[in-house]
């Protein structure tokens, strides 16, 4: 099978950054150099003259096997999509199909500029395995659902615990793990606060859907007489370390809420208009109050891709739309959204091209219709392109991608496309 | 030069239509059959085992020549950026600038599936000469601007009486003319009047922005006490012969209007959120009242990419979103927009793979990742897949674009980028 090149050392040379042309070099995994001089030999030269270089970009909510859904159904109403299409599937699930959709998923996002994403479902031992062996970085969680019961809370407690000890074991610096508590309205706030306690003593993230429908607003105000956001710091689950995904019905107390704790709002554009949630994120009032800000793909079946080129203009043009403004979310905040703030979401030193950064590297295409003219190439980034003008991606040094093509490619499709056939089948045989 | 290998007959070979594999065979412009059995020689072959055919798409509203333009001013308030940016820009566009933007505009199209498009702008037989040397269908209209003046008035009429002739003499089944005032706050009601009779004369289209914003509105009824869409109903204005573009703040009596005169309406969602109008196009209300439905990108300035595989992603999903319903646009109603919709509405047959149609067929990379798992074509198409998953485009039975491959595409490239440049050089020098 045809392999790429690696080495210890890598030169990108020729690259255009912030305009500029320049080379990059790296060691091991971090950027050392970076300016008009080449430098000496190293294992690997990237001729990087058609290229445009970016900071890898971080997908900071997703359910990376949920690839395997893509387009399985759509178009219908949120219960009877769930409980009539997604959870039935989702029922025949094994660990194999979680390999395998995990890997489908990492190699679009490779293919897409996606150098580490925020993963919260289940057999999520598959999901770190598929993640290190594409090369990817990830912080994974299992989605911890007690529904309100104290056995299933002790059964979630025990599979929280198991993963973490699982990651720790992998001791891998690409591979994190969190707690994956799924919302207010799925865990009791026992379970909310056995997972704020144990993220702490563990110092590890917090990964959780928050105040995605106005229905979840009205109905925690209802039974506990407070909202979604206040609820959960109530059960100490609002942190620096969490990435809470969605944020679409925050108020501007919520927004407070969350800068005064450092915490992190994911905003997921697509996923949020696919399933007719009916008002954005408020970026602004987060920004404003001190809060993290980033970007996420969602998962495949309601989205139903995970291209955060594609996403970056989404959200660029949601907040501008909903928002009632033109200069909202302008291109090189939405940018930096993807890449900074997601990284620190996550919190992986990485999300931008500097001397001693994890070489973390996407390479546009220049010659792409997309970056033609080329008058504002951040402008092209985020309104003009999509994934597809990526062309080379690498992750902490490794080159993951290059020249569009990625090793292993074939076989990922094909085993992906039958498991997915496998899981309908399955799934419909049953029915 | 390499180029694609052209003939009077075509056999595109086991191909997946519907879901099953077929072969399609066409003679001259048109598809003479469609089934099992591939039938005898053909002076072309393509292989269409990799493909997914779809009808060709239809972009019903741009202006293709402000490719040019893309990203060269964004996140800017509306006023600012049309005053300080993109007027001043224009007003050193030249015949040749127009002709290479719109050559990168057609190379941008064919690239991601589009095979017609219809264009409001300036110098506009150089569009039709782009539109006809690339192969595509095109309607072009001269951007109609009087500003309620007489004299400028009579300059126009000579400009749209140019135009129309100069597309008659040549004699093109792939090019229409049709007027194109351009709005109901740039022309008065004498010139409105005009273009409605001389495109019931001469029986050809009508293009026009309709309802783009709430000012809009608001104006119209406090200067002429009705709102826009009457207004133009009122010139004549609304016909089966018009699209109108954007129709972002119609009312339910405006969508009955629509109906009942038997108008088409073009959702250009990308733009509408990008300069953030707050309200989308009620779809449904359009097409209860038989209005025609149909899709457009806009001009590059405001979206930036003429995709319309990103806009049939926007379109439904902001219909979903904006309009509080997860079932609303489905994914087949989109793709039908995007193409026997917007054929429609350019008054060309076309937009289905049918024995007697116009051979307008795009093939779509079923190996994609986008297209992983292939649980429903139609689904990939709009909701994962962008224009990067085409491979194949043919118009009229011409094959513009094969396996990726569009002949002149690195000329075309430079010397659209060279003219961007130069627009710019003489704009800034100017100022």
């Amino acid at each position: 099978m045809k392999e790429i090149a690696q080495g210890e050392s890598v030169l990108i040379r020729d690259v255009t950054l912030d305009g500029r042309q320049t080379n990059i070099r790296i060691e091991g995994k971090t950027i050392v150099s970076i300016g008009p001089e080449p430098g000496g030999e190293t294992d690997v030269v990237i001729d990087g003259k058609g290229g445009i270089a970016l900071p890898g970009l971080y997908n900071t909510h997703t359910h990376s096997a949920m690839s395997l859904l893509r387009g399985y159904a759509d178009d219908m109403p949120l219960q009877q999509w769930l409980g009539e299409k997604i959870w039935p599937l989702e029922a025949h699930l094994t660990a194999a199909d979680v390999y395998q959709g995990t890997r489908l998923a990492c190699l679009e996002m490779i293919r897409t500029g996606t150098v580490g994403f925020n993963d919260m479902y289940f057999f999520m031992e598959e999901t770190a395995r598929a993640a290190d062996e594409m090369g990817m970085k990830a912080q994974v969680a299992y989605g911890f659902i007690d529904l309100f019961d104290e056995e299933k809370r002790e059964n979630e407690i025990r599979a929280t615990e198991k993963l973490v000890r699982h990651i720790r074991g992998m001791n891998n610096d690409r591979i994190r793990a969190a707690v994956g508590p799924h919302a207010i309205y799925t865990v009791s706030p026992e379970g909310l606060r056995w997972c704020a306690e144990f993220s702490r003593q563990n110092d590890i993230g917090i990964h959780i859907h928050l105040a995605e429908t106005e229905q979840e607003v009205k109905d925690c105000i209802e039974q506990n007489g407070m909202r979604p956001a206040a609820l959960l710091d109530d059960c100490g689950c609002i942190t620096p370390r969490t990435v809470a995904a969605h944020c679409c019905w925050l108020d501007a107390d919520d927004c407070t809420l969350l800068g005064d704790r450092g915490a992190f709002a994911s905003h997921n554009p697509s996923s949020n208009m696919k399933l007719g949630v009916h008002r954005a994120m408020p970026c602004e009032w987060l920004r404003n109050a001190g809060a993290g800000i980033c970007l996420g793909t969602d998962g495949c079946a309601s989205n139903n891709n995970l291209d955060m080129f594609e996403e970056m203009k989404f959200a660029a043009l949601l907040q501008k739309f909903y928002w009632n403004s033109q200069t909202l979310l302008p291109a090189a905040e939405t940018l930096s959204m993807a890449t900074a703030g997601g990284a620190a979401a996550m919190g992986f030193d990485g999300g931008r091209i500097e001397v001693g950064a994890p070489a973390d590297i996407v390479l546009l295409d220049r010659a792409a219709v997309c970056n033609t003219p080329l008058h504002n190439p951040v402008s092209n980034a985020v309104y003009s392109c999509n994934g597809g003008a990526v062309t080379t991606v690498l992750c902490n040094g490794r080159v993951l991608m290059q020249d569009r093509f990625i090793p292993g490619e074939e076989e990922i499709l094909r085993e992906a496309a039958d498991a997915a056939a496998s899981l309908v089948g399955r799934a419909t045989e049953q029915s």
